[in-house]
């Protein structure tokens, strides 16, 4: 037996070259276009499965993209791990922002990286939080002792809403049978302050469609007679929060959770600077919410932003035109206990009540998801809080993250099992930006830690 | 001598077919990547001017497009006619909506046009209106008679604000001297009644970009914390119009030369039907300022209408990004005594001042032109009457129009002359918008009217 860190010792350029491989291949789950990176990113994954050392790997046929299902059974008596990621990607866009191409990674050195980070879309967001757990795998199978059952399961659409994963995991009840849940596909506070994230926010996302006259006009001959539909789209959006960023939604708060005073309290507590935040992201000042500090904000408070807009002439120069539609996508970032299929149907509802009688509204849902709080009492909490201390020298702090991960509301109800979000990534990484990364640190201590959560879960089990 | 009838029966194909060569080159003058294109359609018209008559014609370099300039002078004693026109065109996004391909020309029939009408991006706009003179040229330099001096000045950035014309126009003063400027580039109400475009709105047009945080975000991680331009940008726009669709920029209507009484009694007595015109655009209802009908907002009020935003996701499907920026292109259509410099600086100190802290926004002005009012007892507009009640059996309205054709203002300061506005297209031609075109008896009618316009301009001056 070699213990961890020197196995890692051995084999890390082979752990990233690995990686690297597999953040080549472009798997953008929002773009159809790249379904033959999809296929061809689903069989790397079963291959490095296999090599990891799981007995029976398959790629699971899904209606959408298919899951790749691997698992290591050493005793019925044992507990059972199962491990979640998704080996789909954000698109890349903008691309021009990129300083090197979004699937060609590379190493780069960072203020917060001397050691060097892995500059790739995908990287952190969540291949490579991923790969680390083939690669602890690999270890435990090896050089060290795999202490219980493990199962993956890794999917390829958390991008567009895991569509494809409530449809497998409700057929495949009890081959998915667990006692734990593993996921890192969130961040934490620094490199040396490990946190592990104990509540997420839910996601409702709608498309929206305004239609003003029935084709694109001059807007000399028709400007200020007809509703211009980008006009109309913005004071519609405008109107959907009010002077103090409340959510103007009738209905929108009414079932919110609010957090505890106490709660609240003990959230200010982390370790955060205001003046450190702004300067990161070159704001002047925060907006938000009136009432609620910024961590609030992000994490414990619903949200309604757009993520894209989009109408009428937008190429270089001018053109002078009304056009005949315009388009928006929004997301609703949801706390506890809002129901995203109601939050949807209350804003479709209130979206097409403030529409002039001049326009016609179009509202599609896209994907969403719930809410989810993770209990610190139990035996997967500290199971993991044991390794990180034992991994960073420091106790994990419980966090509430701002994100969205559905699948983890869904795993509760169909497979009655908990989830811990034992994330390695830094806020800092760019996921979904240009320029994602992920320290070659966060990904060692990663392969390092997750060995010590199986062995502390298969003890206090 | 043959009549003008006779001339155009013998020669009509031969107009349409010379009129389709110049539709086929897109002179997109938007658009950088055409500016082959443009030298393409330069030389085009001028070795039209040639074979038509002109004694000589010259491409001339300016800063931007080159104007083409060509004179037939007969006696220095004689009346000059300055023809204007353009040879650029419109972008033809969204070309998807083209049901025949923008730069391949092609007659069909329309319930409008039952003889048939000329499809192609320029048709109307201005490349068939600005031919028209070129064969009534032909006609009186072969089988009729020229009866005064002509000039043709043919410029290429008309749909990008004319920038060069004016640098043009101030080199050129005394060979550019004239008694009278002859334009068609509007329209008229239908085909059974003609008319004459007597004022135009002016311009604003500015391009303005919202920056929030300086990389795009996740919105889980971010969303509800920082500003988010797109809802910001938002929320600005729909601040510039009041409950009233009044415009809300501190000192936009100061300058306003309201219309009186008794003019808005006239224009009200104009053919017009609301149903009709909401039936033409699908529309449920209109939409605009309050306490003025739908032809006044289209042509004596000023507006403020966003031509194009786009910013974040505006692919298929889903991302949950906040963008780092947003933009938009908007612009403002100037009634007299309006200036098209002084409004985008009230605009640009606005938009600056309602921008919250949280973001930077930048504001860049594209080109403006001023309004502008025709008298009709000026002998341009008395000759061009005669002959439009010779040619179409009934005399034309003075009508206002909400387009703007920014140099007829320029050449009244520089040339010191009057502009009649003769023009032959209709409101559904569909300039600027997919499916432009062109009907056949308006190409020909106006070859037909043109000659008289001459001959009745020289006996009354």
């Amino acid at each position: 037996m070699t213990d961890i860190k020197t196995y890692i010792n051995q084999n890390k350029d082979r752990f990233i070259n690995e990686l690297f491989d597999l953040l080549r291949i472009p798997s953008i789950s929002a773009d159809p276009s790249y379904k033959d990176a999809m296929i061809q990113t689903a069989e790397a994954v079963k291959s490095a499965l296999e090599k990891a050392g799981c007995d029976s790997v398959e790629i699971c046929e899904t209606p959408g993209n298919p899951i790749v299902y691997g698992e290591k059974i050493i005793d019925d008596n044992l507990p059972t791990v199962l491990v979640y990621g998704h080996y789909d990607v954000q698109p890349a866009d903008p691309v021009e922002l990129w300083d090197s191409p979004a699937f060609e990674p590379v190493i780069k050195k960072t203020e917060l990286h001397p050691d060097g980070a892995i500059f790739a879309r995908g990287s952190s967001d969540d291949k490579g939080q991923m790969y680390m757990h083939v690669k602890a795998l690999e270890y435990m199978t090896t050089e060290g002792e795999l202490p219980c059952n493990v199962k993956f399961m890794i999917e390829g659409e958390e991008e567009v809403g895991s569509g494809s994963l409530e449809w497998f995991v409700k057929r495949n009840q009890e081959k998915l049978k667990n006692d734990i849940i593993l996921i890192s596909d969130t961040g934490m506070i620094s490199n040396s302050q490990p946190s592990i994230t104990t509540g997420l926010r839910g996601l409702s996302y709608v498309e929206v469609e305004i239609t003003g006259p029935n084709r694109d006009l001059h807007s000399g001959l028709y400007g200020g007679a007809v509703a211009n539909p980008i006009n109309i789209l913005t004071k519609m959006i405008a109107s959907l929060h009010d002077e103090n960023n409340h959510i103007t939604i009738p209905g929108f708060y009414d079932k919110v959770l609010e957090a505890s005073t106490e709660e609240r309290k003990e959230m200010a507590k982390a370790p955060f600077s205001l003046d450190a935040y702004k300067k990161a992201l070159d704001l002047e000042d925060v907006y938000g919410e009136k009432g609620y500090s910024t961590l609030e904000r992000a994490s414990i408070r619903p949200t309604l932003d757009v993520n894209g807009i989009w109408g009428g002439y937008i190429e270089e120069g001018a053109k002078t035109v009304i056009p005949s539609k315009a388009f928006a996508k929004i997301s609703m970032r949801l706390v506890p206990n809002q129901n995203s299929d109601e939050i949807t149907a209350l804003f479709t509802k209130h979206f097409e009540s403030i529409a002039p009688k001049a326009v016609k509204v179009k509202v599609t849902a896209h994907h969403g998801g719930e809410a989810y709080v993770t209990p610190i009492d139990n035996i997967g909490y500290r199971a993991a809080n044991k390794a990180y201390t034992e991994t960073f020298g420091v106790p994990a702090i419980p966090q509430r993250s701002g994100g969205s991960i559905p699948i983890v509301a869904l795993f509760e109800q169909e497979l009655k099992s908990k989830t811990i979000l034992m994330g390695f990534g830094l806020d800092s990484d760019a996921i979904h930006s240009p320029n994602e990364h992920y320290g070659v640190f966060n990904y060692l201590k990663g392969i390092e830690t997750i060995p010590l959560f199986f062995k502390y879960f298969t003890e206090m089990s």
